[in-house]
């Protein structure tokens, strides 16, 4: 059996394993010893795939924000108005947390100790001011209220973001990726009260 | 000073203590030991005035719960429209979070692994429960949307309140506890769209 898993071991298959057992045991809790025993292979077939635990943790997270990343490409993000823009970023962004859920609940874990995961959250803080760029565009616009502050407005719908990590389970039935989207999008961008 | 120190100690200065380790260390990777050296007093001292971790947990998290139940009994929770009771419990619920931010950080971090741990995540199920059952009261009048499911919407406007633990810092200059309030009102129930 170990003969025949470690044939069929991909990095991809790797990364899988890795960023599970990263986000039960914490990344700084993980030793290699962890991995190999998750992975059902040895310590030197996984230095075959990976120069270390860094390497997967660079890579994990790197999923995460390259998803992330290419909303920012996308026609619907770049042309219109910016509430529109943004509009098109917060829908897209519940979507890829969902369709990437174990890489970026990684990512929003991520605290900062070694040099890996330092580099990680600079990519994150980068995103989150490319969104708040987009925030402030709107309200110079006129278009989003100008009565709470930018950097506020952009934590709290971030935070409403980025806490479906803490409950949304693909396996059990419930609300889908797209409803998630839709009940993010009217909350923040219309509210609960209805006029 | 060791002297000192243990003769002025309260119940109260321990368990302020007691919630910075936790919070830091995390429950279950705290020991006596190390609340011990935190409170710069022996451990027989503490089983002075505790019976043992588990007490200053439950008295940590039942300070945050207490808080957090007292807003339903005040006069706008209890009297009025569904949606403007909804409205007063959200905002409360800020300034308790900011208020009792160590305590209330606490609470949102317990796991479940001990049977104090699993008492606090009940009664704080309890706390959510009676704010969905605000919410379904109001759309059932009519006045919050109806295209957003009660306990999506619930968890969604809780994820973006609990998120305030993550980066507010009392000692840093910045928006205040009431802006703060202000703001998550602003955008739960009016949203951001300026129409």
């Amino acid at each position: 059996m170990t003969t025949a898993k470690r044939d069929t071991y991909t990095p991809e298959t790797l990364l899988s394993v890795a960023v599970g057992v990263f986000n039960e045991r914490g990344y700084d809790g993980t030793s290699m010893e962890h991995l190999s025993r998750a992975a059902g292979i040895s310590k030197s077939s996984i230095y075959h795939h990976v120069s270390g635990k860094e390497e997967l943790l660079r890579r994990a997270v790197s999923r995460a924000l390259d998803g992330l990343f290419a909303i920012l490409d996308e026609e619907h993000a770049r042309v219109g108005r910016p509430v529109d823009r943004l509009e098109h970023v917060v829908r897209r962004m519940v979507e890829v947390l969902i369709a990437e859920l174990p890489y970026v609940t990684l990512l929003l874990r991520v605290r900062g100790n070694t040099e890996a995961e330092r580099w990680a959250l600079d990519r994150r803080r980068d995103f989150d001011h490319r969104v708040a760029d987009l925030l402030r565009a709107a309200a110079e616009d006129g278009d989003v209220r100008g009565d709470v502050e930018v950097r506020l407005a952009t934590r709290l719908v971030f935070g409403m973001i980025n806490s479906i990590v803490e409950w949304y389970r693909p396996e059990t039935r419930g609300a889908s990726g797209r409803e998630v989207a839709d009940a993010v999008v009217r909350l923040v961008f219309a509210g609960l009260r209805e006029e």
